[in-house]
């Protein structure tokens, strides 16, 4: 009898949540000439960042500051707030991981919507909890529904991403400040926020923040294009807050992120651009779309999905055929919404070798539909 | 009712397995002159690994891949071994986190030595393990005794750090793979080697790749000098290894670290200088002690146990007077043990900072204990 994992772990699958691009590349041999399907930031991140990570290399002899102090600093004055409501960790995905810890034992009821973030679907599952999905209503998540479901089940946690992935909806404030008013007072809110900075100024729902039953999550690695410096945050009652301390990798953050963050955070400036930018590129990948008859979903977001029409199959094969192409892009996983590819915001050059690309690999994929 | 912890993460302390210097300083207000409390290499990492990471920071708006597929590769190749061998995490502590997870059922026994890593009892205690502790004996991890408690209690892991942690001590190679042959078949070696670059050539165990019973951690904080990068491995069995993939942090890594990690590496000259500079410093950090009365015990690390003599009350004082003059060390946490300072290898400049405090530090504390 050799050492065995326990009953949970041995019953998780070996799946992953995502293969990355570098696998994909790995697969086929070939490196794609545009990176478009992880939502990354081509545009980069802010030259100060970039500058303030270089310098800190040569400093990476010292393990971060486990208290993150200058960083949730200066982040609760850009939100107005108090250290204690902030906690910084490993990416959204690091926070959600610690966060379903915290909140969900085996068999806890956890909502969801059918075809949201996988990762914090894997997250629940690992710890063994039972989540519950309402579907996506007009491409969009369903506050109303979430609440009632997580209402019905006595959820532990409900999540909600606003602006949405995988489809760039946005969900009016007055509808999630409801939801939140409807909410059971012992059900928590994951109010996931990373493309919060994609949405039109003034459009998210204000949120109290000694709330204890919403907790939000920012990320740098949309906007601010720091995706594999692995920097998010949330923001939440303080409570809640300091009972990450209890459980968390207080070592867990890359010292030259630390320095990348909060260098990032002092542009806003780069910031407004990338935003414009990107604004610019979701109307191109629209009319690229448009060109070969694909409708462009609107969009909150750093990403367009286009509308390729008929099941889950047509846009697989897309993907694929873009794929081939040099062409990366993703999908959502369910149905309808499964009926769309989702395409990152590019640079023009980007976006050339998308608008190159589009139509034989649509040509191809419907051949390929044809002969099926 | 507000949204509640899981009964287990509520139970569990709120306090923290080391407080950081940035926290120190920030309490005295005052930066220390000498950082060596913390085991650091404050050699620094290969000049090549810098100029690797300060590249990286640029493509910094890319998530690092997933599988750490280069690295992996390269570190099989460094251990003769094949990649699925081999697991990249977040420092040993996020792979500690990640296995005492994939082991360790609420309930389950674990066996570690009184006064070793603190933060593998964290993890434990975090997901409801049963600690059972065996005492250190000369000052040195007790093989046999860990392999019998563990065969007694029926442990699911076992702790035992070679060279050791806090006291720089190092177990002959034919105990530990004795120990290994005397395992009970379920139960799991966590061997941690995060100063094995430090040990003297062919007095590590050999350990089969391919036995279930052993899981090998190695890090690039300690001799590579890349603390702040949080790079860490682990080398097991291959269906051990795999089960890392059912709960990770999967786009954990930062890219940034991985091109650093990977460049490290590849200069093993960077490595063998520094562990020369680190023998240079033992000695002179012994030199200083014995100056004040102070034995220094034996080490296999980068860094010096000084006896003080008395029980912890005197030692703790000398990290506090130490401290108040801008030297920074820590202290081992049980008795005996903690009749001693440990000091990092240090640059000749921080070194003298060390041999000019230790005086006034050590009267500063003698006078205490002779007043209290």
């Amino acid at each position: 009898m050799a050492p065995r994992l326990t009953p949970l772990v041995a019953g998780l699958p070996a799946s992953v949540p995502f293969v990355g691009p570098e696998a994909l590349e790995r697969r086929s041999g070939t490196p794609f000439r545009a990176r478009m399907g992880a939502n990354e930031s081509v545009f980069g991140p802010s030259p100060r960042a970039v500058e303030a990570m270089a310098r800190a290399a040569s400093e990476t002899w010292m393990y971060g500051d486990p208290e993150n102090h200058d960083l949730r600093a200066a982040l609760a004055a850009h939100h107005a707030t108090t250290p204690d409501h902030v906690i910084v960790g490993e990416g959204i995905d690091g926070l959600l991981c610690y966060l379903v810890r915290m909140m969900v034992a085996p068999g806890d009821a956890v909502v969801t919507s059918a075809g949201a973030y996988p990762t914090f679907n894997y997250h629940v599952n690992g710890y063994g909890g039972q989540l519950h999905f309402v579907p996506y209503r007009d491409d969009a998540e369903d506050p109303e529904a979430l609440a009632a479901r997580a209402a019905e089940v006595g959820a532990r946690l409900v999540y909600l991403a606003n602006p949405d992935n995988p489809m760039g909806s946005q969900v009016p404030a007055a509808r999630i400040e409801a939801m939140i008013a409807a909410l059971p007072d012992d059900t928590l809110l994951v109010l996931d926020e990373a493309y919060a900075d994609f949405a039109a100024p003034g459009s998210l729902p204000r949120v109290k923040m000694d709330d204890p039953r919403v907790i939000r999550m920012r990320t740098f690695s949309k906007a601010y294009g720091m995706a594999g410096a692995r920097v998010g945050y949330a923001l939440g009652a303080p409570d809640l807050i300091a009972a990450f301390d209890r459980i968390r990798n207080h070592f867990g953050m890359c010292r030259m992120s630390q320095a990348g963050a909060l260098a990032a955070l002092a542009d806003q400036d780069h910031l407004a651009r990338v935003v414009r930018q990107v604004a610019q590129a979701r109307a191109r990948i629209a009319a690229i779309g448009a060109a070969s008859g694909l409708e462009a979903l609107v969009s909150s977001t750093n990403f367009v999905a286009l509308d390729c029409g008929g099941d889950g199959s047509r846009a697989r094969r897309l993907v694929s055929e873009l794929g081939a192409r040099g062409v990366f892009v993703r999908m959502p996983f369910v149905a309808p919404q499964d009926r769309c590819i989702r395409v990152s915001a590019g640079r023009p050059v980007d976006l050339d070798a998308l608008e190159e690309a589009l139509p034989g690999a649509l040509a191809a994929a419907r051949e390929a539909e044809a002969r099926a």
